[in-house]
This record gives structure tokens, C-alpha cells and sequence, in this order.
């Protein structure tokens, strides 16, 4: 599949985009006008660079309000159009985008709109120009494919078609399904964008809150499947009007949204296979996709381990040994693998710098996430040690693939472990991982941990917390074998150090009985997150609890919640440098992850960060 | 007028937000529960701080989802509800939030609707708690003040009355009117909330996009005033959900939202005034409103003065002489004269630091100020010396006032200077300046500026830049003597200093021949910010220009723009430090900024800083 994007989804100057665009691997660009106007180059310098860095100039876009206007300002909008062509000619363009007229057009009339594009094709003729004439969601008179298709149609010249763009048909709630009917070689150009579930004015949806395709809610397999039952062999770009996205990294923007069209093309291979249907858009299948089947270990980067071994210990977890080679040791508790490394720690008090994931074909895991552009950890292995294939995430975390027989902890201790008989109170594995992400990179994670690891996104949460509130994601395997929450942390007044103290990591680690466990861990010396009085008393009024539960709880800093399914009983641990861990008790299938005491933890956090600072 | 404001408006802690709104000058507060949930302060140490920092504790809020439910259910909530009555005993409040069921209503029928409530209000009357019921914009069957003042009726009870909230009746395009036939005692609390108008679910512009009286589309000194015509005497508060403010400096946020609210009653009063309504809610009018003149001087500090300086000689300023005490010098142009201030200025290159306007009455506009809660700006003035009232905006800018014949530039060099003669090509006075917001104090500026210098505001825009989307609102006096440009610049990847000098602020200064000043000033040496070859084919393409004309722009690098007025010409000089220059002529009445050409800059000005910073 051809893939392209509009420079208008990147921040930079057009310079920069182009670079981008080219590092990342897409095949060509199209040219916002704006982007250019502002630009420094010289048309002819675009046009040679692109030539140099390989990228194809597939669309100059927008030309805005021609049709359906009185014969002064045809003449008027014909002028302004032959410079463009003009200007089209020195880039070596030959398809513009004519956006179906929102501001000047008084008369609505199929027939006016057909013979004043027919005038607009006999210019760009001359000029070797081709037209793709797109319907807005918001156009005056045309906003509908269906319709500008039949214009396009009337207009009757080979330099004619239109464009399909899935945000102005899927805003509209607008079935794609019509799109198959259409002669593949009369879409000139085709543009996708997805974006969130939003109820607000198509306008304001649309130039701000367009995301890449499979960070949004649209069914975007779905409808490049419409594109393939037309016939449609074209160029598949992307057009995306994002206020955060034009302020983020350029190059890795760039990654991002190729990223986004392979794992569709991906995705709509599989639903084009299963409907027997073949393409003429090539589409890449991506290496099979697989089922997570849980936490192999999570990794905790620190200066001096002792600390955060303190709580582990405190925990129950037991030291396995130290690596062989490396500054790195080993905890474990039942399932829960604890990986404490000390390399590249420098100041570092502690923070949670990855995870692994037993994946059932590791070596395939991770050709995939080669495929999708997930950048490799380069980490040294002997031959005599276990290989495991590492990517780096958005947020920085690094994630490993390891086989179920991978063996990488006979390393530390020359024997395989025994699984410790499970004791009531004992830890039995991580439940789930939450990571904090910086504001600019948090579609692109949901994005690659979706698609890198076949995580689903269950819908978001938004916590306050005394400096602003929380946007949470949580993503999951279908069987919640691996559970991660995403956080984006308010930007707030503070400094980033203030900010990772305020809004620490963490990971949560399951147990069968969390009274049990706590009582231990508290004799062992352990400080737990002080909760409120306060909350035990709305606890007592929301919940009919018995008395004594109740006493344990607030004896013990434990929180509570409940949902259809069963209870959760929770609690943290102190903070140590930048990350902290939770203890969870899942009783009877309990789902959630206790949203409602999301406030309570971070108020309390918020309070002993203050007081610490004193 | 007794003011109130509810706790979930501000950041920080419960004992912060008590601190923020004491010193403010509330006289009491809305104690939102969930602050009071992740709070380590017992009921009782509420209390008492409320007490000693002389705040009323005035609503305990919300009670959600009471009404309307099955036996069972309502068992459970009046077990809920008691725990609720007896918190409020310990906390010494006497009045609580019945928000209109959302989540568990199954049974549509008023009259169970009003005893359920009736059943409340007899075991609220236990705790001597009184219920205030309020109609939530989505309420499930419960969703308009009519609807909730009927059921009141039918409750029938002197502990049971409603609370009217402006956002949910004014998001609903409601009619507030039928307000005035309300009996005054049965409201028994008012909350106020503005909003910008947006189009979008109300559940979502109700949570994350309240902002303080005057800083929305709301008009809420109508709204006021049917309040007033209800006979309501009692207190009216402010209930914001909002994303910045929660974010924000928790003092700031307070003094903002009493400002709000000391510019509301002042606005009402006039109102009802004029209508020769009066009113028991004891609205407070402020010191008259007047319209300033113009712009008096603008100031900038600079350590080292001779780089703006010489720019300002360039443009044809003339230096008038140095300040008999201080560090400081005048330019002057015809109107516009412009102060360098080195005072206070180590290690500041060049930034806009302050203006003065003229006022008819400028010791009443100060006053004014001061009971606009305006922080003043200390200044020594000798006797000799002329006195200008100063006081400093929320984005740290310092406004001062004077009379038309305040004779400060006697401090300059003795004598008036007389008024140069206007020759073609002079700066003629200062047309508007730019000033860079911080994104948390946007808000509170447009309100400051309102409220404090009497401009009104114009619809925004939005410009793209480099690194991401600029918001611009524009703020005028009705003739456009005074007239700021407020930006607010993208977080972005940036450092502050990065952020400061890609996007400066400017002062804009008139002339009447740009192109004989512009030649001029380039025969001085003077450098222009360059503009690209782009703009000026596309220019040709938008108008059709006199060949002359724009062989004379593009030589001169200067920008044109159109209206249904007139013409606008201007160009841009070199950023100094934080700011540089910007030249206008207006021709003709045109009344715009040449919001087209602002992206234009913006990319010159980001090429610029990279490229000096290579």
C-alpha cells in the first residue's frame, strides 16, 4: 500500500516535516498550502528535496470556495486557480484537492456546481492538473461523498475525480458502504483520519481532535475495506488536524502515523481474507497476531536497590539471587518476578523502566513489533544467556518477549526456581502495571501498545487530584492476563520532578488475601499510604459493610470498592523515588481497578509529597 | 451581596482551598465532598478552621441520586443520607445539595418524586439540615427549574427548597426568567457559572469547561437580575468545574472568581438601576466606568537599552531625555511614546513590561481597580513627581492610569515636549500591543482587562505556528483607542526561554505612509523580519494588486491583508529579546490585525530563533 500524509499533522517547519516524513518511511507527501506559504523554500527546492529524500508530492491541497459562486467571482476564483496550477507546475504536482465550497457559494445547483468545475478542469488541463474534488462534512451545499461523486460525475472529464476523506463521512454518521460502488480510478485520492467519540460541532471535531488511524473510535478496517471493493489501487494518506500533534516531536509524530496505516492495512487484510475478498491496494499482513499469556517480570531501575528491596521483602517477596554479570538481582514472589537494575542508574531513586511478557512465539512477537516501527533496546546477551527481543514504548518503557522456557532467570542463581508453595497472604503475580505518560505522547502509546502487544483499550477515566485531573486508560488482553494503566498527568505548575513525585508509577501485585498479607508486612516494619478517616466514614454510608471488615480496613490503610461482579480490597505502599507498589485482592471476578479511591491515593500522595518537601 | 464559592474550584488540599478563599475575601464556602473525603482534616478541624479563618461553611454538596427509586433502593439511600446529616452536625452546616436523580431513577412520577423527598426533608429536619434540590441539566426525569421548583412545592416542607445553578438552565438555552416568580426564601442557595459557548454535550462543557462570571458567553447579570426580582437575599456562589483552574495557582483562582463576582453585582446593579428595581441582594456598584482615552506610553525593560534603542531611532523616534532619578528613558513619536526601563532589568534582554492608558478619571479608575481586587504596583514618586495609580494584571504586565495633563514627561527633561510635527511616514501613536498569556491565567486576564480597563472582547482566532496553535483574543475599548492582542503560546517540547523567544511580545505603532517609513527605516540600517517569496505569489493569487504595490511589499518585506473597509499594510522588525516591533497602516477604516499574515510571522520568527540559536 502507498502511504502518504499531509504535512499539516506535524509540527516543524516544512523542512522538518519533510525529513520526518522520509526518516519514517512513508512514501510522499501532500503539501498544505500553508505550510508551504510560510515556508522559505522555493517551490523548485521543495520539489528537489523531495526528489533526494524519496518522497513522492502526491497532493497540493487546500483549494477552498470555487463553486456554485456568480459569474464576477468564477472569473476571480479561475485566476486564483490557474496560479496555483502555475505553482503546481514548478513542484511537479499534478493533483489538487478542491474542498466542496463552505463560504462563497449563493446558488445551489448540481448542474452550476458540474459546469463550473468543468470550466475549473478545462484550466488545470493546460496545466497537466488532475482534480479530486472533496465533499466537506460542513460544505454549504455538497457534504456528502454520494453527492460529490455525482457531480463529479456530471462534470464528465478524465482530470476529474473526487476525494475520500473518512472523517467527513464518518462524523456524519454516513454509511461507507456506497464507497465499493464507486470506479476505484474515479477516487483520486483518499485521506483517513479517526477520532474519539466526541458529541461536539463537526468543525471544532475536526480541527482539533483527529487522530491517527486506531487511536480514535471510527471503524477505519471497515472502511479502507469500502475502498477496496471499489477498486481503488491509490494512495492511502493521512490528513490529521491535531492541536497536540502539532506541538510533539515531529519525527516521532511521523513514526506514528505510519505506524497507524500499517497496522490498518494489517487489520483490513485479515477482514478482506475472512470475506474472501482480494485488493488492488496491496495490503501488508503483519507477522500473527498473538495472545499475551501474562507478566513474565517487571523492572525497576535504581541507584541502590535497597530501598525498594526493603518492600519487597516487607512483601513477602523472597531474593533470588544476584545476575551473573550485571549489577541486577532478582525477587520473586509465586508469579510476580521483580527485576531490580542498577545499570545506568545515576541518581535514580527508583522508577519503573519496563516489563516482560511471556508470549507464546516470542520471535514472532517481535518481528512485529519490528514491522510497526517499535524502536529496539539493544541489550548484550552471551551466548550462554537468554535472548530476549526488547522495544522501547512511547513513554520510554522497554518491553520484553520472552517464550515460556526462556530460562533468563537460571541467571541468576545457576538453578531454576521452585515455584514457592502458595501461602495464604503470599503474592501471587502482577495484576497490572500503571505508567504515567507525557501529555503528547499518549495516543501514540495507546497506539503502539495496541498494536504491539494486541492490548485492548477499555473506556478512559478521568481522576482528580489536587493539581488537576487524571486522564486513565487501561489496556488489556481479552483474558486480562496482562493489564496496563495509562496515566497522563495534568502539566499543572510544577516542575517534572515534582510532577513524577506527585504522580508516581506503580505496580500492582495480586494476593489471595490481602488482610493476611498486610498484617505481615506490617509487623515486618512496613509504612502503608496513610487513608483518611474520612473516607471510612463515606465507606460505612455507601456500603452496607460488616462492622469488622470494616475495622480491619481502617486498621490497615486498606481501600475497598465493589461492582457487579465482586469486591476489591487494595493498598499502597509508601513512595520510593518515583515509583510505589500497590497490593490487590480480587474477590469473586472483581473487574475494575477501584477507580473511586483513584482521588484518595492521590490526594494522600499529594500530601506526603508536601510533607516530605517541609 | 454574601459570596461564596464552592471548593472544587480551586487545587491544592481542603486546608489550601479554606486558606485561598479567607485571604481572598469570601465570606463563606461549598464544602464538596469529595474534598473533604481525601482530606486527613476530621469534620470537626474543618469546622474549626472555618471558624477562626471567618469563612461560613454554606452547602455540603452533592447528594446525588435520591429520587425516583424502588423501596429498596430508597432504604439504602435514606441510610446513606443520615450518614450525610450527621457528618454536616459535626461540620456545624445546616444545608445540603439534592442534585435531580441521574443514574438509578426507574420511576417517571412527580409525586413520588415529592414524597421520597418529603421523607428526606423529615429525617433531614431531625438534624436540622435543610435541602436545597436542584435540577441537573441531564437529570433523568428531573432536568429544569420549573420541574424541580414544582416538586418543591409538592414536597411541601420549610426544610425543602431548590438551588438554581445559571450553567444548567443557560447551557439549556432555558428561560431564566420565570426565575422572578419564584418566592425569594424558597431559594435557598444560587449557584453561578459562566461558559464559552460551545457546542458539545453539556455533560462534558459542564465539567471540564465552567469558567467565572465575565469569562464566558453567559449573560449572568440578567440572570442576576431575575434573581433579584425573586426577592432572593441570600448567597450567591460560584460552582466552576475546570480543567485549567484545577491546575492553577489555588490563591490567583480565588481572587479570580471574587473578582468575578465583585464585577457581576456592579454589572447588575447598573442593570436593575436602570430599570428602578430594587433588590435585597445588596449589590455593591463600583467606581464608575470609563472609557480610556488611549494608550498614554508603553514601557519595556531592558538591561542594556541601546539595542531597542536603536531600533526605535530606525523607526523615526525621537529620544526625549533620561529620567531625573531613575535609570529610565523616553522615545517619542507624535502619540506614541515608549519608556525604557532599566530598573530591576539584570539579565533581561528586552521584554514588554508595562503601558499606560489615559483615563478622564484616573483616580476613580484606580479605585476601581483596588475593588477589582487589582494587585497594586508600589512606585515612589517625590512630590515633584507626578503620581500614576499602577497595578499588575495576572500576566504580570503593569497598567498605570493617568490624567490627560499628568505631565510625567516633565521627569524627562524638563520641559513639555512639543508635539512633533506629523510628517508623512511618522509613527503616529501606538495601535495595539501583543502580550503572550500563560495558558493557566488566560481566563483571568480576559476578565482583568474587562473588568479593570472597561475593553470588551472580540471573537478569538487561532494561528497555526510551528510548534503548535496560538490563541489570540483581541481586547478594545468601544473606539478602539486602547487595544491589546492576548496569545496564548502551546505548551509544547519547549523550554520557557525557547518558548519566550519564539513567540515575543510586540508593540504595534500607526503610521499614515508605511512604505515612505519603511523605506526610511531600511536606509537606517534598520533589519526587517524576512518574509518568504511564497507569501507574496500567493498575495498575488488572493488579490488582484497593482504590480507596483506589490513589488513594493515584497522589497520591503512588508504584509498586506483586506477588508470590507479598507486596507491593512504593515511589517515586523528583528525580535530584542523577549519582543520587537510591528509597524501598521490602517487605509481606510480597515479594523483587523491581519490575522491571515500572523502565521507568516510566526514561522519567520520560529526560523529565525533556530536559526540564531545554531
Amino acid at each position: 500500500m502507498r502511504t502518504s500524509i499531509a504535512t499539516v499533522c506535524l509540527s516543524g517547519s516544512l523542512e522538518e516535516k519533510m525529513y520526518a516524513c522520509a526518516r519514517a518511511g512513508f512514501d510522499g507527501i501532500e503539501i498544505f498550502e500553508q505550510d508551504l506559504l510560510v515556508s522559505q523554500m522555493s517551490p523548485e527546492e521543495v520539489r528537489a528535496l523531495a526528489a533526494r529524500l524519496g518522497l513522492s508530492l502526491d497532493l497540493f491541497q487546500p483549494f477552498r470556495d470555487f463553486e456554485g459562486v456568480d459569474e464576477d467571482t468564477l472569473k476571480e476564483n479561475l485566476r486564483r486557480a490557474e496560479a496555483k496550477f502555475q505553482l503546481m507546475q514548478r513542484l511537479g504536482m499534478d493533483l489538487i484537492l478542491l474542498c466542496s465550497n463552505v463560504a462563497t457559494a449563493t446558488i445551489n445547483d448540481d448542474e452550476l456546481f458540474a459546469a463550473q468545475i468543468r470550466q475549473l478542469a478545462d484550466l488545470a488541463a493546460k496545466y497537466e492538473v488532475r482534480i479530486a474534488y472533496e465533499a466537506l462534512a460542513w460544505g454549504k451545499y455538497v457534504n456528502t461523498y454520494q453527492h460529490s461523486w455525482k457531480i463529479a460525475q456530471a462534470v464528465d472529464r478524465p482530470n476529474v475525480g473526487i476525494c475520500i476523506d473518512s472523517f467527513h463521512i464518518l462524523s456524519r454518521g454516513d454509511d461507507p458502504a456506497q464507497i465499493a460502488q464507486i470506479p476505484g480510478e474515479k477516487i483520486f485520492f483518499v485521506q483517513l483520519a479517526d477520532a474519539p467519540v466526541l458529541s461536539m460541532d463537526v468543525l471544532s471535531w475536526s480541527r482539533h481532535y483527529r487522530v491517527f488511524p486506531g487511536q480514535g473510535g471510527f471503524k477505519l478496517d471497515e472502511f479502507l475495506g469500502c475502498l477496496a471493493r471499489s477498486g481503488y489501487a491509490g494512495i492511502i494518506s493521512l490528513e490529521i488536524f491535531n492541536d497536540v500533534f502539532r506541538q510533539s516531536n515531529v519525527q516521532r509524530t511521523a513514526v506514528d502515523g505510519l505506524r497507524s496505516l500499517i497496522w490498518l492495512q494489517s487489520q483490513t487484510a485479515a477482514l478482506l481474507e475472512a470475506e474472501g475478498i482480494s485488493s488492488h491496494l496491496e495490503l501488508h499482513a503483519l507477522p500473527g497476531r498473538q495472545q499475551a499469556a501474562g507478566f513474565d517480570f517487571t523492572e525497576i531501575r535504581t541507584e541502590d536497590p535497597e530501598p525498594v528491596a526493603r518492600l519487597l521483602v516487607q512483601l513477602g517477596f523472597e531474593f533470588c539471587g544476584q545476575h551473573r554479570r550485571k549489577p541486577v538481582q532478582l525477587f520473586r514472589s509465586n508469579d510476580a518476578r521483580i527485576v531490580l537494575n542498577s545499570q545506568r542508574s545515576s541518581g535514580i531513586e527508583a522508577e519503573v523502566c519496563g516489563f516482560g511478557v511471556r508470549m507464546p512465539q516470542a520471535g514472532e512477537a517481535a518481528e512485529r513489533a519490528q514491522a510497526l516501527l517499535a524502536p529496539e533496546v539493544p541489550r548484550l546477551h552471551l551466548d550462554s544467556e537468554a535472548d530476549l527481543p526488547g522495544f522501547r514504548a512511547p513513554d520510554d518503557t522497554e518491553i520484553f518477549f520472552s517464550a515460556d522456557k526462556s530460562g533468563w532467570d537460571l541467571e541468576f542463581g545457576g538453578e531454576p526456581l521452585a515455584a514457592a508453595e502458595r501461602e495464604p497472604g503470599a503474592v501471587t503475580g502482577i495484576d497490572h502495571i500503571n505508567l504515567a505518560q507525557p501529555w503528547q505522547s499518549f495516543d501514540e502509546s495507546v497506539l503502539f501498545y495496541t498494536s504491539v502487544l494486541n492490548l485492548h483499550a477499555l473506556p478512559g477515566t478521568e481522576v482528580p487530584s489536587p493539581r488537576g485531573l487524571v486522564r486513565s486508560q487501561v489496556l488489556a488482553t481479552d483474558d486480562a492476563g496482562v493489564r496496563l494503566a495509562l496515566n497522563i498527568v495534568p502539566a499543572g505548575l510544577a516542575t517534572l520532578l515534582d510532577r513524577q513525585h506527585e504522580y508516581p508509577e506503580h505496580i500492582a501485585v495480586g494476593t489471595d488475601d490481602i488482610i493476611a498479607l498486610a498484617r505481615r508486612a506490617l509487623a515486618a516494619g512496613m509504612e502503608f499510604l496513610p487513608i483518611p478517616a474520612n473516607y471510612y466514614e463515606d465507606l460505612a454510608a455507601r456500603f452496607d459493610l460488616d462492622p469488622a471488615l470494616l475495622t480491619a480496613l481502617q486498621e490497615l490503610n486498606l481501600l475497598y470498592d465493589r461492582d457487579g461482579r465482586g469486591e476489591f480490597l487494595h493498598f499502597y505502599t509508601q513512595r520510593v523515588g518515583n515509583m510505589f507498589f500497590e497490593v490487590v485482592e480480587r474477590r469473586t471476578g472483581y473487574d475494575g481497578y477501584g477507580a473511586p479511591n483513584a482521588p484518595i491515593r492521590l490526594a494522600a500522595q499529594f500530601e506526603r509529597s508536601r510533607w516530605n518537601s517541609h
